[in-house]
């Protein structure tokens, strides 16, 4: 007999079916014994009726894995409101390791070292799976938009011959006896591509160096990227982005409202148009409202990044705020200037409740203009002339940015470190599971 | 005014627009000179008409970026029956040097090497273009079904401190002074996921460390990766595999008709079911149709897969066949064994054309299983530990199957080499650009 989820009980009153999960809990309530039974869709309700099967059940650990054939009986008290009675059980893989900590009570509470240590078993308490199940929705919404907005989806290497921006931060690989690099973003292709497709798009892993263990950090990291050509300036990217964060969020808002509910996720504020300040605004409202002087700092500290959201928060009802025109030296070589001040770029930041949570801009189109920017910054040519080629042969003005979807979903659910929301994180200590 | 893409024209006769993109041609007709203007919807037709514009373009070499105002008039001898007239152009990007090879030509005449040596210019060729957008395209029909049958997306870590079958073939990373590789294969993970969600897929990069160069093989490519739990054995596995692999060619034939005309796919055959062979009866049906004895061969040659697939398209008219039940010694520890026959195994390979395109089966899901099969294969336990604890807090009968998509394309397209599919190829000699 086909198997059916828990979640489709209701829709089969009075009928036999079979199920099949993870022995969650029991409960003993009076006389009557309750099986909980947890498969993808949730959790269901198995009233234990013999002494037989009692003492079978007894012997086993949660997390058995047991297959359930009995009678949809409607029952108010039940989670969902059915039950199945008269159960016939088999058991499928039995298990007799106990439980490092409980994932059968409504939070988990227990150490982030000693969960991400049992990663394969922790991810299965309810609350963790729907942290993952909204990271998927995510990148699934991200797509979508993107699709709809006509972005091909592109699939660019990992393993390069020169390191993206600097030499710093960036995983050596010997491969087959020379070295190569993991990309630490996939910019170059993505650039490249605009030239092919003009407008694309990539989810992929990008890695990064960075030999400080931080909770807004990762080693490894999912990078949701866009790039497109035939822009005005990095106005027009900023406006696809607003446009994409909304549909995300309102993606998930509409497809995954138990997960929402069960992790208390709040709706972001969102106006019309998210707030924008300009970098030189940004440090002389910080300096005005909040007393310190960074009016000559090159770029924005995590201290700067909360005020700035606060304010916006408070003075437009934002949890987004665009701060433009980061200072030059702060910025990778190939961005941008702002063609009316040039010590500042046609870059962005998007900060989300507190943090920067997307960086973004106009790039250089013009291939005399990436010459002259290497080697103002004592770069080689040669490592880039794959790249390079791209903008000798004709290159729109074109502008991207990257979501980093760990932190889009950790400051999403007001979490306070990575680690939450990466699936298995790697860090300057962990790499297993 | 706002660009429209050339492929709007049609819908705009008479109208004053402004199209944008690449300088792909110009075609002199008599007295009448033609600029042909390649944008990402495909290529349209501008009347040049004033002898300084012609002048003026005539600086500029092929891919110079340009945007052109003028009025839409049909014209029955243009590309698409319409073009430009009483246009005004604008120079976005001036090219000033000499394309390598032409890409302006129907089909693309150059070496391969000299081609992905220049790969940025060279993937803006319309048919190389078309590839790739198959690829995009293959990869959103993929997550589309397996979205429809209730799977959950995942992306799992690439940096891992075990490699996944046995030490060979993996690249080795300097991780803050210890010892990572790069994931040969999500296998541990989508199986650990099984899990949490049951069902998962996952399209990211894996990383062969193969010291050799073939046209089938390369050295970093994008897997399309599916584990998914409660299964009857390995033929629940190849039942939504074969009905995945139609879903993903019917989308590309209904959504890709210009790609898939210009580049003259050939739609594959597909009985209802593909057909199955047992590998032992594989191996005598080689001896008996072609006279090789391999019937002690532990695995398929490349020959023997080519001789399979013209049996099964002359007995079955399918490009699609089955292989189940490869020996145990030739398939990874975790492959569960066939309990009629401990000697082979609940695997498959799905041939598609003359070649594996998919491998895949049911695996071990009992942990004592896995220990006896580490211990077998005198491997350690203590690597994989966090891998086993998925076992050892009980999974149910699972399995799963990863598809290639370079190689997916490839036999789609009849192409005879992978690098022609796969957007910025790695191999032993190449990891640039």
């Amino acid at each position: 007999m086909k198997r059916i989820y828990v979640a489709d009980l209701p829709s089969n009153p009075g009928k036999e079916v079979t199920i099949a999960g993870w022995m969650h809990a029991f409960r003993r309530v009076g006389k009557v014994v309750f099986l909980l039974l947890r498969d993808a869709s949730g959790i269901g309700q198995v009233v234990v009726d013999s002494q037989e099967q009692l003492d079978t059940l007894a012997k086993l650990q949660d997390e058995s894995v047991l297959e359930v054939h009995g009678t949809v009986v409607a029952e108010a008290q039940a989670l969902g409101g059915f039950e199945i009675h008269n159960p016939q059980i088999r058991i499928l893989s039995p298990v007799t390791a106990v439980a490092p900590f409980p994932i059968n009570k409504p939070v988990l509470n227990v150490s982030l070292d000693t969960f991400l240590d049992n990663a394969a078993f922790g991810l299965r308490h309810p609350q963790k799976r729907a942290i993952f199940r909204l990271c998927g929705e995510a990148m699934s919404a991200f797509r979508a938009f993107l699709r709809d907005a006509g972005f091909t989806e592109i699939a660019t290497p990992k393993i390069v011959a020169a390191a993206t921006e600097s030499g710093a931060n960036v995983f050596k690989l010997d491969y087959f006896g020379r070295d190569a690099y993991l990309a630490q973003s996939p910019q170059f292709y993505k650039q490249m591509m605009v030239g092919v497709f003009e407008r694309v798009f990539e989810i992929a892993p990008v890695f990064r160096a960075e030999p400080h263990s931080t909770s807004r950090h990762l080693n490894e990291y999912v990078s949701m990227d866009v790039e497109f050509g035939f822009i005005e300036d990095h106005h027009t990217v900023m406006d696809l982005l607003t446009d994409l964060i909304r549909a995300m969020i309102e993606h998930l808002l509409r497809h995954c409202s138990s997960e929402v509910h069960s992790l208390r996720m709040q709706p972001p504020a969102m106006p019309d148009k998210f707030p924008v300040i300009y970098f030189p605004d940004a440090l002389e409202l910080i300096y005005r409202r909040y007393g310190e002087d960074c009016r000559q700092e090159p770029d924005l500290s995590p201290q700067h990044e909360r005020w700035l959201c606060e304010w916006a928060l408070e003075q437009y009802k934002s949890d987004f705020l665009f701060v433009t025109g980061f200072p030059a030296s702060k910025r990778p070589f190939y961005t941008h200037p702002n063609p009316e001040d040039t010590r500042y770029t046609n870059s962005f930041d998007l900060l989300f409740r507190g943090m920067e949570l997307v960086t973004g801009g106009q790039r250089l189109h013009l291939y005399e203009d990436y010459v002259k920017a290497l080697a103002d910054r004592n770069l080689p040519l040669e490592p880039f002339a794959g790249y390079l080629d791209a903008f000798r042969y004709g290159m729109p003005p074109h502008g991207g940015f990257a979501i980093g979807l760990e932190r889009f979903v950790m400051l999403l659910l007001n979490r306070q470190n990575l680690r939450e929301t990466a699936l298995f994180p790697r860090d300057l200590n962990r790499i297993t599971p």
